[in-house]
């Protein structure tokens, strides 16, 4: 049985996403066990007339929530009774237990986790690693995508293993073309953590450095990994989803604005449908924490059933992969880079 | 008379595009002089057979070429003679020059700028500011896009100062509502520079400050200018580029491969034309430099015609709209706060 914990409470469509999402998965794996917290009462309501094996479901009762806009250290030491530090308590203190899934504050849990979790041996600092689609049919990982606004390059190449070993082993993706994040391909670009990193990525044999990638170039399907600090990943995740939203919405709005646009449209509907499907990050999972002991995956506030059911996946594959263990032993030949 | 001089080299499509371009440019305005560097011969044979007035237009000969890969500082050392270095050496010489265009090495130019034409009284250190459409029809600069991989909050809040008047001035945007990038909405986010550039921006009385802006509402139209290091700046802009132009090769793509789907486009096609023109950034000028002592525009290195003559009318407002003084007069006040 592969234990993991569904922080229920905190995102958007709280708690019946949770609950149906969680279904979703124990009907899909069957050594899945799931343990949800929040508000008994809330999620009893959800179940309530469910179809599921209720010998693999458990509940938690946690009745705060933690707010998007409350201050992370605040959170974690005044909301115990949070469905997200519950959760965290728990995996800290349950041996059985794999991992956490929550779709509520990212610094919050990020501030919990590196504070109640601890890190792999060997991990300077854990990272978080989102997926995009590319144009060729692949997906693509952002490593960091913001838990670290700052970085050093011993930081990078951490990144850059973790991220690689997560696309390889979770993904089958075989020697993850791995880039640095510049504004330019020659080696001399960047500040001097680039140039750095750029000279680490290069003598990592475990790597398939690429080099560089500019990041007009993120979805054209040439990288499978790109390593970032989690201020410039952040942009870089959130302006590709944010640029591929607002032009639908455009296209939606001009469609309307004449008949023959809408008889048109109304010929590649199904084709409209695929492009919409195809950009919906709610279908690539969540933003998964690499370098903390324990699997934690973050997913999107806004998550609905399916991207809940990703995330839980997402979370019994790093487990059941080997994942963390796989991540401190590519990680300790290069021990003696650590701050 | 306003004098600006045209780089016609070293651009994916040189020197025709440039000719062309600036042909049409002098049609439009009237009072503009243009002076086209660049290997006379090529120059004179684009010009054959064409109707322009011939006293407005000159040719200074320069018959080498900075490519793209070069070294920006051995490129302006050893190539004197190129289009771009003889284009620099003429805005710093004569006084009767306004500003110039360029299409070549981005490094090549800031390099060649900052060393021999240098920069407004008070200015620490020039700026990148492209413009990209608005989903509500309007449009929005980021400053800096990657002149400078390394910023404090002091350059950060003259970024925000030099570009609000840039759109204020150039534009008419009244009042351009001027936004820090970062990671969050909160005053706290970010790192030490980000906050400091957070509070340094809300008591800049001259500004319209409306707060942090995240990277996925860039295209809203609910800011005018935003405000970031050149490392994240240069992600935001070509990630929103990068984004669109695979999105729009991927529709085109699905669109070809089912016939209903090419009839229901064929419905659509002036619609689709209009997205395409909508997000072509070819429409919308270059990257002016904000701060350097002269007007200087970078246009994109696949520029045609019509982005050669947007450059070169960017170039021309600039120059009459008084923005350089303006710029001195905008920064005085927070001298003080010079490295």
């Amino acid at each position: 049985m592969v234990k993991i914990i569904l922080d229920c409470f905190g995102g958007d469509h709280s708690p019946q996403a949770h609950v149906e999402g969680g279904l979703r998965a124990l009907a899909l794996i069957p050594d899945l066990y799931l343990i949800l917290t929040g508000d008994e009462t809330q999620l009893r309501s959800c179940l309530q007339g469910r179809d599921y094996d209720a010998a693999r479901l458990e509940i938690i009762h946690a009745p705060q929530v933690i707010g998007c806009d409350e201050k992370p250290t605040d959170a974690i030491r005044l909301k115990r009774d949070s469905s997200m530090m519950k959760a965290i308590m728990l995996l800290r203190d349950r041996d059985d237990i794999a991992g956490m899934v929550s779709t509520g504050s990212t610094g919050a849990l990020v501030t919990g986790a590196l504070v109640r979790i601890g890190r792999l041996r060997g991990v300077i600092r854990p990272a978080f690693c989102p997926l995009l689609p590319t144009m060729s049919g692949g997906i693509v990982g952002i490593c960091d995508s913001g838990a670290n606004v700052e970085v050093d390059a011993a930081m990078l190449r951490q990144f850059a293993i973790m991220s690689s070993l997560y696309l390889e082993n979770v993904y089958g993706v075989a020697h993850p073309r791995t880039a640095l994040l510049n504004v330019g391909k020659e080696a001399e670009k960047g500040d001097d953590v680039r140039r750095e990193a750029y000279a680490l990525l290069g003598e990592t044999a475990e790597l398939n450095f690429v080099g560089n990638m500019e990041s007009r170039d993120l979805l054209s399907g040439s990288y499978d990994v790109v390593v970032c600090d989690g201020f410039s990943g952040n942009v870089l995740t959130k302006t590709t989803e944010g640029t591929a939203l607002e032009l639908l919405k455009k296209l939606k709005k001009d469609i309307y604005s004449r008949w023959i646009y809408k008889l048109g449209a109304l010929l590649m509907k199904r084709m409209f449908m695929e492009e919409k499907e195809f950009m919906n990050y709610q279908n690539y999972g969540g933003s998964v924490l690499l370098g903390t002991s324990k699997v934690i995956v973050k997913g999107h506030g806004s998550s609905k059933a399916v991207a809940v059911e990703k995330c839980i996946e997402q979370a019994y594959k790093m487990e059941i992969s080997g994942l963390g263990p796989k991540i401190e032993a590519g990680l300790a030949p290069y021990e003696h880079y650590e701050a």
